[in-house]
């Protein structure tokens, strides 16, 4: 158990932005959210996992939409009471604790500011160890959870409870009612117990995007000569590419970002060129007409200067740009897991190669 | 109190398909799904307005969709169960008896069908007088009445609860959802207690139904020479053309039903055309290019041989027909009446002229 207040927030917030993978929505919108919960309503108890009991009712909180209009589109600060009392409601039980479902800008952060406002603490757990596109994609459906009941509430009030037969059902079913509310909502589902939330959870993602986060910032603030090396070295990550953003290409479809970012290689990658392509996240890495990364490993573009993630809606032309690749959470790389989210689901023509392996083949 | 059997069904059907306004579904799928239910659980109870307690909870039961999609997507029959078990969850309270919300082949069916499966009665009420496309457009809506909590299922088993602002947001949300399960689904909308039903609904609308339906049967057996003057005596319709379809324009956009049949004129109106606009029902018939009725007034068109009303979704080249007119429910002519259902709301560039005055003036 340990407090998370004001400091912590502005860590979780630059460190989950790593995690979401360009996906997750934009920190800065995700932070102010999330100060202002705690500001108002004091800071947030956080537990381990192993602090939950098994049969507590655990409420995950997030986001769903375009990011590009997450940014936009803000909420009102009534939706955690509304998914709260649906959720309270549907269950006939009280609500133990909020959990983030992903890692993200936005995502990591209205579980902190829902659990503020209602009082209640947060888990460090989440169900995907970064973030993704759809809502079927998390651990928890590998579990066999159910993603429904799942409460939806937009800004203006509207509420709607689903319950479907799959939770690839409850993705067409609550896409299509995103869409309708403006592109982006207030949801809650994949409510579990504390004993599937111990089996399947990615645990300790909120205090791992706190150890990064701060990590970050020490890097920023250390202007040591080779910060390059201390940023991999503290994420542990692959460097994939540097270069400048040449050409974006941006398609919003369904209430999701789909597109292209083009880079022109600068530095030691000079001569070269590379490109991700995206679904909110980041999905895959060309380098040299050769894929270097697929999911569901991580994809993260970061600024070469202060090493602050870009999410793929904030992708502009002329920034310099480090993309480096995570390895996923174990649990991915199974047959389920890349049925789930492997990059055949995506539309991309390759089967998953772990980005270890594909670093040390291209000579990365 | 009168009891609905098989007779009443046929009888129910064919007259409620004429009030449908070309919608409200197929009559012939209707009948089977009341029929197939009678068969297997008895007969149904019928209930006056004036026999239902002030605090007793009614609830309409209904399929929302393009009718082109109700006649080939099906309902597997546990749809009834599953709507009153969430409406009855929502409320805490038992459901007195069902109730159609709109007159037509299918939704005046689909009630009866859910009354003698689930064993309660049916009042005799609906909330339109007619059928219409969306579902704020019930004499409920002008009574302040909330559409939902609304339930909606499919055949396959997916659930879902709305709860929303205003009754055109449930129309928006539940319509995205309707599409996504594939056009067509079965809804609850519209509880309402038995104060509200006889203050706001429309009076004895079955029973008129099975009055016209039987009048319909009769005079198909009659074969007397003039039976064009029986029909419109009984039915109390204007006589807006007589005409064989030489055209079909129609076009499935948002899970309704878009189009324009095309007439040319027989017998007395030989050399003379007009056409009818509908979405999913009919809203405007033009005669040699002036128009002779607009909603929320009815329109139907019925064979000139057997007098059955032909839904808009089996309009087909070359068919005969009646277009006859018919004075909707008072409530839809005052201005709250116009602001949900008038020719301006449906893009037609005309005020509401009643029918009868439109007619007197065409000397029709």
């Amino acid at each position: 158990m340990r407090k998370i207040g004001l400091s912590e927030i502005e860590d979780i917030a630059l460190g989950a932005a790593l995690l979401g993978s360009g996906g997750g929505g934009d920190p800065y919108i995700g932070k102010l959210m999330a100060i202002g919960a705690v500001k108002e309503c004091g800071e947030v108890t956080m537990l381990d996992p192993e602090e939950v009991p098994d049969d507590a009712l655990i409420v995950p909180i997030a986001m769903m939409g375009a990011p590009t209009v997450l940014c936009e589109k803000a909420i009102n600060g009534g939706e955690y009471r509304a998914l709260y009392d649906m959720v309270r409601s549907f269950y006939g039980k009280d609500v133990y604790a909020f959990m983030p479902i992903e890692a993200g800008g936005v995502n990591s952060m209205l579980p902190i500011a829902a659990a503020a406002r209602i009082g209640i603490p947060l888990v460090d757990v989440d169900g995907m160890g970064r973030a993704f596109p759809e809502l079927q994609m998390v651990t928890f459906t590998i579990g066999g959870v159910n993603a429904t009941p799942m409460a939806l509430t937009d800004e203006k009030g509207n509420t709607v409870i689903f319950k479907t037969i799959t939770n690839k059902w409850t993705e067409e079913l609550a896409r299509a009612v995103t869409m309708s509310c403006g592109g982006a909502v207030s949801v809650s589902m994949y409510a579990v117990d504390g004993r599937t939330l111990k089996k399947y959870g990615v645990r300790n993602i909120v205090s791992r995007s706190l150890r990064l986060g701060k990590a970050l910032r020490e890097i920023k603030k250390a202007e040591e000569k080779d910060t390059e090396k201390t940023f991999l070295s503290v994420t542990g990550g692959f460097k994939l590419f540097k270069g400048k953003i040449v050409d974006v290409l941006r398609e919003t479809r369904g209430a999701f970002n789909f597109g292209r970012v083009v880079l022109e290689g600068i530095g030691e990658c000079k001569g070269r060129s590379a490109y991700v392509e995206f679904q909110n996240e980041n999905l895959m890495c060309s380098v040299d007409g050769k894929i270097v990364a697929t999911v569901p490993d991580l994809i993260a573009l970061v600024d070469t200067g202060t090493y602050v993630p870009v999410p793929t809606d904030a992708l502009k032309y002329g920034k310099r740009v480090l993309v480096v690749g995570l390895e996923c959470f174990p649990l991915w790389r199974s047959k389920e897991g890349l049925d789930l989210v492997g990059p055949r689901y995506f539309g991309l023509e390759t089967d998953y190669i772990p980005i270890e392996q594909r670093c040390k083949e291209a000579g990365v």
